[in-house]
């Protein structure tokens, strides 16, 4: 019954510190890039000592790994709930294009984190499409519906990706680094309605014939 | 003589130098970020020793400072040439941007140190536009000048910086970085008027009222 109990009590406690560690390395990553964060920088950030990530990391390319696919997982599935029954594909290029702007300025550490990615091919050298394959293939699926429709012009869709929806990740990364007479807050709701009717404007302007 | 000779050979060998180990800075920069790239990458690149970089730029942040002014420099004196004359405001705008795009297909070092820098802040940290400013700059002027003469919209610079102009870092960040199937060259001429027409047409509908 002890054993039980401890059983009980140890597990939930685990997939706490798991979650703890998780959500520090995406901070640490996020501030400092994946050659630069030391597996010590999270330890110190979640308040506990470096054994304790190995013991449910490896090591800091699988701890990364799960940081990385946790951002696309929940990326992917916070756009499914969005897109869900929207059958027009201008509507659903919105909902999609208004759910990436959505999460990232709620976790602008993923926001940053991706950022880097593009920049930086090393961590991802092997297969870059690792973990975004779901982002890539979310809006060519919304692109392709739109051409076969007829709805949109014959568009590619990684040059809307590259033109149009980057600009979220930039709305986010680049609050705090365009000057102090220029910082804006991303979260706030009137800044962030700005932006989104000029992404709005974007979209239709790029895929409406 | 011998000896103005020897200045003479000198001076021309030394300055050669000194942009061999910027070229080299700027690619390893590129490549592996401020964090992880060390003055031994760059001396191996170049093939001299690490001292022969101390012997022009005394450490690592220094290095990297004259590369990103090189970058800015180059970059608002290459947008100047396009500029020059143009009077309307949405041409002056597109010539910004094609000049922009231009020059980041040319140099896609410089369009990933540009990356970075948005993601990271630590090497900035003190003051993140010091080098950037002019290309801030030179936006918020060519805006300004629009919705002065009444034919942008009052738009904000830094959303059109963010919406519009970002799209040409990604067009040539990602060109590797979205998987075997979606790889392009972002300076293959035909891919490249393709993704210009783009950006002309969000231009004109992000700034036309």
């Amino acid at each position: 019954m002890a054993d039980a109990n401890r059983q009980v009590t140890r597990q939930p406690r685990g997939d706490a510190t798991r979650q703890s560690i998780l959500e520090a390395a995406e901070k640490v990553f996020a501030d400092l890039g994946y050659a630069a964060a030391r597996l010590e920088d999270v330890a110190q950030v979640v308040g506990i000592r470096r054994p304790s990530i190995v013991y449910y990391f490896p090591g800091k390319q699988q701890l990364y790994d799960q940081v990385d696919a946790d951002i696309f997982a929940s990326m992917h599935e916070f756009v499914l709930k969005r897109v869900e029954g929207v059958d027009d594909p201008m509507a659903r290029l919105l909902a999609l294009l208004d759910a990436w702007l959505d999460f990232l300025v709620g976790r602008p550490t993923a926001a940053r984190i991706i950022q880097r990615l593009i920049a930086d091919p090393a961590p991802r050298g092997d297969n870059p499409v690792r973990f975004s394959e779901s982002a890539l293939h979310d809006i060519e699926a919304v692109i392709a519906m739109g051409v076969s429709a007829g709805t949109f012009r014959p568009v590619s869709a990684m040059h809307i990706l590259n033109g149009v929806a980057a600009g979220a990740l930039f709305y986010v990364c680049n609050a705090g680094q365009l000057g102090d007479a220029r910082a804006y807050d991303p979260a706030n709701p009137a800044e962030l309605e700005r932006f989104r009717a000029l992404v709005h404007k974007l979209a239709e302007a790029a895929v409406i014939s």
